[in-house]
């Protein structure tokens, strides 16, 4: 069969759900290609540019904006982030499957342009957890707890816009189902249809008559 | 979230391409319950009722589609065969998974009044090795051995119809791509978001009040 391109890989999900860690873990043995995004703010300390952002000027960004070469962005807080197209698509091209860590909201935008993506939302094992995992993060006041645990009480209905979820329960389980979603989506006929069918040509005459 | 249906999972695909292999291996652990299928032939030396298929009369096998108790049937050279509905439903209902190894042609009169059942394609990994398997399988003649592998690289293009296709290159690949796809079906948003909604819901009193 012909080399296919890589695929895209969407890992999404409310704040809480563990989306971070599962990507990382996912990606330990450096298998994946794992996007990095684009923002206009400013380095923190530690921060890399091309590691952690690719940091750019806000006419820089504008002008990547102009050109088309986001798969998403958005303005939050007066900066913008985004998630550079190009390389993505270098990737994809090269057959290297590719991740993008990503909120729900740019994770809908890339399903516009991208729906042969596959898409996967990230679940806490239950709203108890959710709550706990919050509280843990960070030192929340009550109302800004609330405010956290009722947006991703919300963005939990966004569930029926992806191909698949996965519960993290525990972080290795939750991994091994998606290698498993990896491992099907390189196997659905949508796919690869057509490089079995041309193999199945490329070998007839050759069988027929040898 | 709610306890599911068991998946139904169609395993077909051409003559030679060793789906009963593959089915054999990827139920050694009886995780799976494979059906068993009705025929009005009389059974071979060895060959026990319920285990092998149902052995059924005419009569009883007329009466049986009168009534609707068939996922597909098929008449082949004067004899009935068929997979009976009930069990296939009971088990599902249990929510145990149930494999159906069947011939292009059954699968497809499946995939009518089953469609979220999983479609898997089980192909040779070249059409020379189809042949080599062909021709150990029976002392076939130059003429049947054609005439088989024509039919067979015709089937091949019913692959389209499917959800999944999986080269049976080594068994156990196959069977561990199998597995994957049932570990990423039954993460498949369309199957599991009600429980999903459901169980979020169930949830939200409890951990607002807490």
């Amino acid at each position: 069969m012909k080399p296919s391109k890589g695929l895209l890989m969407v890992i999404s999900g409310p704040s809480g759900a563990g989306k971070g860690t599962v990507c990382k873990e996912l990606n330990k043995n450096n298998e994946f290609w794992i996007s990095v995004s684009a923002t206009t703010r400013s380095p923190r300390l530690g921060e890399l540019n091309e590691i952690n952002y690719y940091f750019l000027t806000k006419d820089e960004f504008k002008q990547r904006i102009k050109n088309k070469d986001f798969l998403e962005y958005a303005e939050v807080y007066g900066n913008y982030y985004g998630t550079p197209k190009s390389k993505v698509e270098e990737m994809l091209n090269k057959g290297i499957d590719v991740i993008l860590e990503i909120d729900i909201q740019g994770a809908l935008k890339v399903k516009e342009c991208y729906p042969e993506g596959v898409f996967i939302f990230i679940l806490p094992p239950s709203m108890g957890e959710l709550k706990k995992r919050i509280i843990n993060r960070k030192s929340e006041t009550p109302e800004s707890f609330m405010t956290r645990f009722k947006s991703a009480y919300k963005e939990i209905n966004y569930v029926s816009k992806y191909n698949y979820a996965v519960v993290n329960d525990v972080v290795e389980n939750a991994v091994n189902k998606i290698k498993s979603i990896i491992v099907a989506e390189k196997c659905r006929v949508d796919r690869i249809k057509d490089s079995i069918l041309d193999s199945k040509e490329g070998l007839i005459h050759e069988q027929f008559y040898d």
